[in-house]
């Protein structure tokens, strides 16, 4: 058998354990990992201090030396990130719906651990803590595949946690993580559909289709967000251009920031030079339609690939629309099922909208920053899903379960001639 | 572009007028789906003794032959199928979850429709009209692509369903058969992963394990079910052989009938007598291990594959064993994930099953072929899921939906200088 196939088999094992325990017992243990990456806070740094070396010689610098570098502090709030988990509500064995049918069957929908995730990610080893407490809480084992520049950070952090599992007497491998990095070793793992529930790519867009293209297990997935804003013949102009600039200008490299203005004909005379002022003093290109360039001077044409773009920086393509029809049969064309936000005081539009709008997230008369498991009261998000399956939109810990049904009877029988 | 892309195109679209569609206009076009099958069943029959003469000429018979035979009475039959479908509460528009955020925004969870189901089926044409009727009733469209067997049948059938949707201004892509039948087009439709929200393969083990292999749209499935009886010590000895006799020999061919028998040794003495009784005058011929051997005379030594095996026969397996740990372990080992059923007058034996086992349906004192949507109250079942993910066990109409996320603010944004 296969190492990575018996690491496998060891992590099922494991998830057998964790499916057994009480609300009560996973708090404790989660807990218990929290400490131990405080009380192994030494050995990580210096793991990690050997990846920034290693990172530094391969020439890595800038914001992704930034994403591996851990110190003191973000030691502490990863430690502080499994507390939190810890505190939230556990949706294993919750009772979803209950029957009782005119035979007397009692059904109930229960919800269940998935049993094995296999995360997959890139540099930030904070993942190997969040990603891992968060499956542990749900009930689940975790098989844990980061990416090779923070290998060491990574295996001092799984290390801590392995110890407080240990401690608990649940296996180990309820933390599983790969050191073999090899591509073929991860293609082998993504299609080991007898072991592995579910896959969750983290990272760029290469690294997710990858994983798409290579899993024959269950994958949940998002590409990328192209989040659009339209402006409603009747939105408040103030309100319209706040949600504007928090969805463009906040954090531009983030999945939930606004890539494309929509703007209703009858409003673009009036809010679109708004839009240009305070935009462009923020630093933000503007692309934009005829109609919007004939609003705005100095407008670079936008094409169909800028509306096509998830931009990841301060830069927003334009386009006036004749009404909600024509802006909704733009998002149709170029969404990308994430989140959508809607301007508007008219009730009417705001049905229409959310009616015919299919993104996992649509928002009236609110930021499409909201757009993440935190702000949207999940409690903490594993990921988000643009797959319109399982789960769809930010993903927390329920995200992790799946119903299952519970049967009690008297010695019903479906068949009467069955009864001896 | 090919041509299944393009069909599959067309389908999208439809799916999207799909999304749209309230309750009550989805239930008067699901009646007169049912009343076009009703109206064209000359048509129906005729395209179905083209089916059958071809079937025949290759040598089909028996069951086979009597899946495909279409008459008054199953077309019949099919329309009120459709009729049941549409009096079933439509799962979309369902609020399940409302919460008010500190900062004022509205959450919802909203169930909206999946978009585009594929169902890829074999010989029998009721699924034609029935999974169409389901995916509809639930929001969205169909590419249904069936067995070559059943092609005029299915053709016919889609017609009808067709009609209908054109007499209510949906695109009759809203259901789209497929024609071309070759396994190179199969292939590239289960790789439409822009286009095909889900595909849900029936049929047998080697057509599903096909799709499973192909797809690279998310698939549903379950391969077979090993269901399992474990009677407790503490059993009430006729239920238990009346769970057995229902769940082995009412109907033999299906996934939820029973194939191994475990039995705790403190009552084997007093039980596999009974079973051998009960079991044998019904024909059904018995494996077991040592110890039941040691009960019953004449029985066949079981194997590992034997405990492995779903029969789908008049065929059972016994297994006595030390204490109700070594039946979990048993059924961790061989089980299926379908239906498992626990015997017992002792309430924390069933809790300690029931928190044990995480197959779909765990049954306490209730016969296994209860596990079927219709029993289980879902209505009507468009498949079993044994995939510990969006949908496990018996999927109703529910189960072609999935929750997303409508929020309603009054302006809020998420970093204060984003205010102007």
């Amino acid at each position: 058998m296969s190492e990575i196939r018996t690491l496998a088999l060891g992590c099922k094992d494991a998830a057998q354990a964790m499916f057994a325990l009480d609300s009560e017992s996973k708090c404790r243990l989660l807990h218990d990992m929290a400490a131990a990456l405080d009380a192994q806070r030494d050995a990580i740094l210096a793991a990690n201090a050997r990846d920034l070396q290693q990172a530094t010689a391969k020439g890595i610098q800038g914001a992704m030396l930034d994403r591996l570098r851990l110190d003191e502090a973000r030691i502490t709030g990863i430690a502080e990130a499994v507390r939190e988990i810890a505190a939230l509500p556990d949706p294993v064995g919750l009772v979803t719906r209950r029957d009782t049918r005119p035979n007397g069957l009692e059904i109930e929908r229960v919800r269940i651990p998935l049993g094995v995730i296999a995360m997959i990610y890139e540099a930030r080893p904070n993942v190997t803590a969040d990603a891992a407490a968060l499956c542990l809480m749900a009930g689940n084992a975790v098989i844990l595949r980061g990416g090779s520049e923070a290998l060491h950070s990574n295996l001092a952090i799984a290390s801590a946690l392995r110890a407080a599992l240990e401690k608990h007497d649940i296996p180990a491998a309820a933390v599983t993580l790969v050191e073999d990095l090899r591509r073929e070793t991860m293609i082998e793992l993504l299609q080991l559909s007898d072991i592995v529930d579910l896959a969750i790519p983290r990272g760029g867009e290469g690294l997710i289709r990858f994983v798409a293209e290579h899993a024959r297990v269950p994958v949940i997935k998002h590409y990328k967000g192209v989040c659009h804003l339209y402006v409603d013949a009747s939105a408040d102009e103030a309100l319209a251009l706040n949600l504007l600039v928090d969805g463009k200008t906040s954090r531009p490299g983030v999945c939930n920031a606004l890539e494309t203005l929509l703007v209703h004909r009858d409003i673009a005379a009036s809010f679109l030079p708004k839009v240009a002022q305070a935009l462009q003093e923020r630093g933000v290109e503007l692309r934009g339609c005829d109609r919007s360039r004939a609003r705005v001077e100095g407008l670079r044409p936008a094409t169909d690939e800028d509306y096509a773009a998830e931009f990841l920086d301060l830069i927003l393509a334009i386009r006036v629309v004749d009404d909600l029809g024509m802006a909704i049969g733009h998002i149709q064309r170029f969404g990308s099922d994430h989140t959508e936000v809607i301007a508007t005081r008219n009730d009417e539009s705001a049905r229409r909208f959310v009616q015919a709008i299919r993104s996992a997230v649509v928002m009236v008369n609110a930021s499409s920053r909201f757009s993440d498991g935190g702000e949207l009261g999940l409690g903490a998000e594993i990921g988000i899903s643009t797959t319109r399956l399982h789960a769809y939109g930010p993903m927390g810990a329920e995200a992790l379960t799946v119903e299952r049904f519970v049967v009690r009877g008297e010695g019903q029988v479906r068949h009467s001639q069955s009864r001896l």
